[in-house]
């Protein structure tokens, strides 16, 4: 397989766009597009291969999906793909509260990068998760990162460059660099 | 739009398509047909519409789907669609546990059915909904019944005939028999 030197980044979220283009910057240009796939339900692993597949078709190219997943320990990993409803239904402030019921509090924060080397191609899947918490939220900063807390402090309560230095998002973005560099279209 | 002689149902829910055929049964024959479809993620409706419209691309015919959905008040209508994965991670004797920190414990029981008149074409929704409360499990059954609590009973507590004669899936069946004694073909 030959990635192209021009990946197709889906997604409309400009933090992430960002993370990619400082970490594959150098590898590789990014040309970030924003559609507005329906996702499927099923595991976090299905769901991710299955939104890579529907864009590539759509774009009838090479693309790059990243999907984020906040699974709670207690309840079998879940919310994990659909934490988004749960942050948009009950606001990060009482997110928490969805555990008040558990003992066990902890979290793990999944990140998942798809790629489809085009329509019909098989996708790859990259994935790397941290553990944490689930607190009252702490700190600045929107989506769930004020309740995520790790070591003492909320990613809320930490620089973006902190969160960068640990967070999954950069160790999955790095390990899709070195597959890249073993993968990469020779010109 | 005119209804056909005979209805597929799909749904692989021998309850479900007993009770169909219990109030439809003179109306029209339902054939149950077990199609393992992917849903989206979204709305109650556009997860029961898009469905619906999938499973008429599949089969190439006319289709009735139905969705049950548990809603959360204190979530904003959540877990809603996604009931089924909290259901299966949690267990029933868990669930309750989710609204330990909300003092909110009502609940609607969503019940909607999709019918598509074939491939391609407008899919009609029809949709009633009960009111609840979440409480620890009592009560034999599977599923939520025994922790979805009307009047001082849960569905686990209660005969089948009595949830049928109160309960959301009989009135949405009943206004469909209603909509195709209206819409159906002459022979």
């Amino acid at each position: 397989m030959k990635v192209p030197p021009k990946l197709v980044f889906v997604s409309g979220n400009a933090y992430k766009i960002n993370e990619l283009r400082i970490i594959l910057g150098e590898t590789v240009e990014i040309e970030a597009v924003n559609l507005d796939l329906p996702e499927i339900q099923g595991t976090i692993e299905e769901i991710a291969k299955e939104k890579c597949q529907r864009a590539a078709e759509v774009l009838q190219k090479p693309v790059l999906i990243d999907d984020t997943s906040l699974c709670f320990n207690a309840m079998g990993g879940l919310p994990g793909p659909y934490i988004k409803w749960f942050l948009q239904a009950l606001g990060n402030e009482n997110l928490h509260r969805m555990l008040a019921g558990f003992e066990d509090k902890t979290a793990q924060f999944v990140c998942t990068l798809a790629y489809s080397p085009g329509p019909g191609k098989e996708v790859v899947l990259l994935q790397e998760q941290m553990d944490g918490k689930i607190v009252p939220a702490r700190g600045k900063g929107s989506g769930w990162n004020p309740v995520f807390e790790i070591d003492g402090q909320t990613f809320g309560e930490m620089e973006l460059d902190d969160i960068r230095l640990i967070g999954a998002r950069s160790r999955v973005i790095a390990r899709l660099q070195k597959w890249i560099m073993e993968n990469s279209q020779s010109n």
